[in-house]
């Protein structure tokens, strides 16, 4: 009996291009990371003949299908028939999901409509799956020693139901072999050549290793991954490949797995009962919005300002206007007293800093697109750091936040 | 005769969600452009089984299969090898292709390797499509009626295939009917809701037009196609259909296809030059990130006081203490003083403020999790509103950022 795993997402707009299929990209990471194998991912449309070929073709092959849209309660959704069809089931009124869409629109103060109630009709030989986060539950059928889980498109739904009740049930269910996985996440080294400086871990690693590069602006994540027998030996092992690893570029390692920088130096500044504000020309607030983006960022972060004209780094910031025009409002000068005034003003321990050419406009040949001055000020003073990112605005900007929050980690360490 | 086509993208990279299937998302974009129906997309494991099994289910239902991946020179790529056995071919020798790699490689300066030699050999019955920026050429094969075009998985590779040769052969081939489409994006209204205020525009819609929801936080976009015989007729009808739906919900839609509301609200903001700034507390900079990622925003955009205590709304902002402490910051008073503030302390014609409870803590009976005040200071005075949402935090702050620039696009039309 096969054990492999098929994810079947319903949907025309994935197959116009419309929207990309996140969905299945998040779930195969899911459920490789427990250590079980996809065997294929299937995008259909919206039609009867295409989703119940779709369960057919899986019937075939795989020991679990996961099916995601079509459960809403609009027109375009008609997925619940053809299961019905396809399960030969009846849809029956389910009191408890009735109850839950019942509350979930009074706690939001809506009127029920008519079609809200469509959500709590479920095929009457099905196992409902509640859904927390939203109204559509989700529906498990076994037939023919298959499992079939079907789920609603929106992303946050499909997770709960995948988190709360199929990544535990499924994995009891598969038993896949040992499985050990761990993300180190490095900043400050192109891909290439940080290849070059592991080249010899590299080739050392066992067989049963396997290990990928993930490059983005700025950072290049590296997966290693082992299969085996046994969990705990492969966990030593892993663990052992990644202090090997660390001996090697530790200074570049920022974090492990789903670590964010934001999230990094939250901790370290709450550790220390320390607190951070922002002065933000090109970044235009975007170390703000992700700082604040962790829960009980409050307690840390006073805030921002975003300072996008001269005339607002001179009145606000007071930056000192000679200054702005003989250096620029992209030099050493300007950053530094950004950071330091803004650390006066906010009352915090550091203030971060950032000016800079987002472009695509505003290059000079002295100071082409994607110069960026980053500054820190902080107890011990202040210091600042001149780079010269990549070319592209969105992607400048990236650079430059995931830079900064990296130069304040270090400083805090 | 189907004229459906299938997409297969060979790789382990997809089903482990290591790279997401953007491949497949552009040739759906391309291909239903040119009014091409796609029947399904497919990821398939690097294994022999997996690949043939993938075009045995494609042979059954489609007329053109468009498969990637799996055509490098490395180990792992044994697309060619399944492909001779499913067409009964034997390699052979391209002189071509082989001259080609030749070029390819001197060029960079680099030295070919046995491996590029395997690049030149391809399937003796299959008709090489040639590859201008890369070196593994496409092949096209017909077998029972149905064309298939194996292609590099590189996305600049198959792109260039895809367009040099794919698109105008498969758009001859295929002689799909004409196609036209437009999303429409609306703010402010549920999916459920919107669906029953447009039941009525939606049960007369003919025959030939398809209509799609898809929402995210605050809002939902409504895709409408229609195929039929002239394309001319069809936009005309499409046309009509899309002033029919404004005349129903014109205060609802804000923009169609790609629009942005940063987007937009920056174009109204140049139009009539105006300036702008955001005072953000639960936003943390949100709404100053998103209007300065578009390019030329620093021609209104003054920038942002992120203010995430009270004390930074008392003494940058200079909202009144005895207000603070009386109705707390998550109030009509606070935001109304944080954007009026705002546009004096940076002289623009605008500002915008937002204060909320962005969760999962700081909610209570009175102001529960979701609670969003939200004001717009301007020439003609200032206003606000209060706002209820979700749950989730980083939804909450999403939601906040797409309500606030949707009500000042409102306020400047």
């Amino acid at each position: 009996m096969s054990k492999h795993i098929d994810i079947i997402s319903i949907g025309d707009e994935l197959l116009i291009g419309q929207v990309i299929n996140s969905n299945a990209t998040w779930m195969g990471q899911k459920l490789s990371s427990l250590g079980m194998k996809i065997n294929r991912m299937e995008a259909v449309a919206d039609t009867r003949d295409a989703i119940t070929n779709a369960l057919e073709n899986a019937a075939r092959n795989a020991r679990v299908v996961l099916v995601t849209g079509g459960l809403g309660p609009t027109k375009d959704d008609l997925t619940k028939e053809v299961v019905c069809d396809f399960f030969d089931s009846n849809l029956v009124l389910d009191e408890n999901v009735r109850r839950h869409v019942e509350i979930f629109f009074e706690k939001r103060g809506f009127d029920l409509t008519k079609l809200n109630f469509w959500q709590a009709m479920v095929p009457d030989n099905c196992q409902v799956i509640p859904n927390a986060v939203g109204t559509a539950p989700g529906m498990h059928f076994e037939k023919d020693n298959v499992h079939y889980l079907f789920m609603p498109g929106v992303p946050m739904e499909m997770k709960h139901i995948m988190e709360s009740w199929a990544l535990p049930f499924f994995k009891e269910l598969c038993q896949p072999e040992a499985f050990v996985q761990k993300t180190v996440l490095t900043h400050g080294m192109g891909e290439s050549f940080l290849a070059d400086k592991i080249e010899g871990w590299e080739s050392e690693l066992p067989e049963k290793f396997s290990l990928a590069y993930l490059p983005s602006p700025g950072r290049v994540r590296l997966r290693i991954s082992a299969r085996g027998d046994d969990e705990q030996d492969l966990q030593r092992e892993l663990d052992n490949q990644i202090e090997k690893l660390h001996a090697e570029i530790g200074l570049l390692i920022y974090g492990y797995d789903d670590d964010t920088l934001e999230e990094l130096v939250g901790k370290l500044l709450l550790k220390n009962n320390l607190s951070l504000s922002t002065a933000e020309s090109c970044t235009g607030g975007m170390i703000a919005q992700k700082i604040t983006s962790i829960a009980g960022s409050s307690q840390y972060f006073k805030g921002s300002v975003v300072a996008y004209s001269n005339e607002i780094k001179e009145q606000i910031l007071s930056v000192r206007f000679e200054d702005l025009e003989k250096y620029g409002a992209v030099s050493e000068v300007v950053v530094l007293q950004m950071a330091e005034n803004m650390r006066n003003m906010y009352s915090t321990d550091y203030a971060l800093a950032v000016s800079g050419i987002a472009g695509p406009g505003g290059g000079t040949p002295e100071k082409p697109v994607g110069t960026v001055w980053i500054s820190i000020a902080g107890p011990q003073g202040s210091k600042a750091q001149k780079f010269l990112f990549g070319g592209e605005r969105v992607r400048n900007i990236d650079w430059a936040y995931q830079t900064a929050l990296n130069m304040l980690r270090l400083e805090l360490l």
